[in-house]
């Protein structure tokens, strides 16, 4: 998705030290870049931080640094998979994100219209998952010390009472389903590496994914567990489930909804799909009996047209991934090791 | 303050890409240095974020991004000075904090065995300061990319229901108090940059102030302003009060706790100590007749046993900061303008 940003600077405007110092460059930068994208009557407090009223019940909270290169992608840029990638992470938890805070390092040099552009597309993404940004910092590094900019996001949101979302949760009899096409984000970024000189017509997925999960955990009250396979891909994160729960998992490849381009790319590149990062797709696992429901409702959403059952959680004990090939045997599908693909968030 | 941290690693085991690849050596991190440090129920759940039951009332969230560089300096390093810097941002929205996050950016290479002696002084900041650590992220980006390590913590703390602190609540009438003396943390970092060539005995002032500020604001309820004069110095944060509140401030230089060190140091570098970053102090503004009592109880503290009165707040309108000097005429004190000190916090 394409968004066009009301840009105020030129290529000539950059950002220098002192826009990191606390003063007057630093409240220059809050006037002219942060305050007109974020404006809102908590952040208006100009305080250290944001006092906020809070009723009572569970609460959510959750951190994440964004450091993917390039910062700007197919499909998106640093600032709207930093707010979706905290948002979503509050999703998982059963929780509706409400408040989010932004944390900046930008390196010296970087042009303002670049950090512009990606503050707004903050708002936005902001905006579409209905969060408020409530408080921030920005740092400043000479050139060289950070590459162009690094974005951390940390949010609050409430749990609903009846909800208790874990990755602990998975049972025998459960299903895993998967809310959308694996692979693509992950591609997406390696696409643009120039270094590794092929092209795709993929874009990320980025995307928020409360009002996917907010539906889902009111609708059905037992979902048993919620997560968005991001670094370390699908893999990894049902490995992570596995262990947790104490349970072994098996997937269907023949299920698994891996698009051409990523499939193409991924022989190209040699790597598993399994473990390629993904930023807007979710694993939910509940009881078989509520997976009809479960796919028909995630189906309502743009985000979740691709839904579908890619595996089931067998007996207890072992705390493995198997996989059932197309070719009808099994393998087993461990945790990533290593590193595939650094930077890709 | 030195800390003697257990360590594990020899100079030989570094931070490798793979460590922030979601994957295996993500989670060797986290087993071996993360946790021993921070466990708590609350970060078991290992999910995505951590969900914990929070009463009705006013909440205050903060977040910061630290840069500091040396990494170790004398009084501490970028661990300790990362979670009293969150914690005396919540203090200072008169809040007890409560509940930490930590997303750290690692540069390949970084010896873990720096990791884990700054993670470990990140348990002693949090354990003085009475906080938890319930999520965290790390990132790892190649040889180059940032500068050693980047550390963003973000925090939540509980408002007591009478508390109402703000930066524009600053009234004629009222006292500004000063809870330490000035410009330490800033000129001990200036004295390891080995350019500058220049030594001195100081150790940074950074510590928690939280239990001082809890202790003042339950015991003095009209409280207005308090401020942690950290980037840009006691001048910079009293012009942004002064703004907030559309005052004037008039400071008496005779009283300005300035330590010998310091003011020596700034002369050499022609630096105004006004300006010189903050760790370890308070501002503290409320009506003249609590002076007395406000200064003793913060005096009780050994982080205040420097408290003294610095200035006062005169007629409304004009917003702006002047200085009675010790020659007895007056001088304005603007905001700092540029940067003085890149990289302080």
């Amino acid at each position: 998705m394409e968004i066009t940003c009301p840009v105020s600077f030129t290529d000539f405007d950059r950002v220098l030290l002192g826009h990191g110092s606390g003063g007057k460059l630093s409240r220059r930068l809050i006037d002219t870049i942060f305050y007109p994208a974020f404006k809102n009557e908590w952040l208006e407090q100009n305080h250290d931080g944001c006092v906020f009223p809070m009723n009572a019940g569970k609460l959510a909270c959750s951190t994440d640094s964004f450091v993917v290169d390039p910062i700007f992608f197919p499909g998106g840029n640093i600032g709207d998979l930093a707010v979706n990638g905290t948002v979503n992470d509050l999703a998982c938890c059963g929780a509706d994100p409400m408040f989010l805070t932004v944390g900046f390092i930008l390196e010296e040099g970087l042009p303002l219209s670049d950090l512009q552009k990606i503050v707004y597309a903050m708002k936005i993404a902001a905006e579409k998952a209905d969060v408020r940004i409530i408080a921030g910092d920005t740092k400043v590094v000479a050139h060289g010390q950070c590459d162009k900019l690094f974005i951390n996001t940390s949010g609050i949101g409430a749990v609903p009472p009846d909800v208790c979302i874990s990755p602990s949760k998975a049972e025998p009899g459960d299903v895993v389903i998967c809310s959308g096409n694996i692979g693509v984000h992950g591609i997406t970024i390696l696409s643009t590496r120039e270094s590794l000189g092929f092209e795709t017509t993929l874009e990320s997925d980025t995307a928020s994914l409360n009002k996917m999960t907010s539906k889902l955990v009111k609708t059905i009250t037992d979902v048993h567990v919620l997560r968005d396979p991001t670094r370390g891909g699908v893999g990894t994160t049902l490995n992570e489930i596995a262990e947790a729960s104490k349970v072994k998992i098996e997937l269907d490849e023949a299920r698994l909804p891996v698009p051409d381009a990523v499939r193409a790319a991924s022989e190209i590149l040699g790597l598993d799909p399994l473990y390629i990062a993904n930023e807007g797709i979710l694993l939910v696992i509940l009881p078989e009996k509520h997976a009809g429901e479960a796919v028909a409702l995630l189906q309502q959403f743009s985000e979740g047209r691709q839904t579908c059952v890619i595996g089931r959680v067998l007996e207890p004990g072992g705390a493995s991934v198997s996989m059932k090939t197309i070719y009808g045997n099994h393998r087993i599908v461990t945790m990533l090791t290593g590193e595939q693909l650094p930077r890709i968030c």
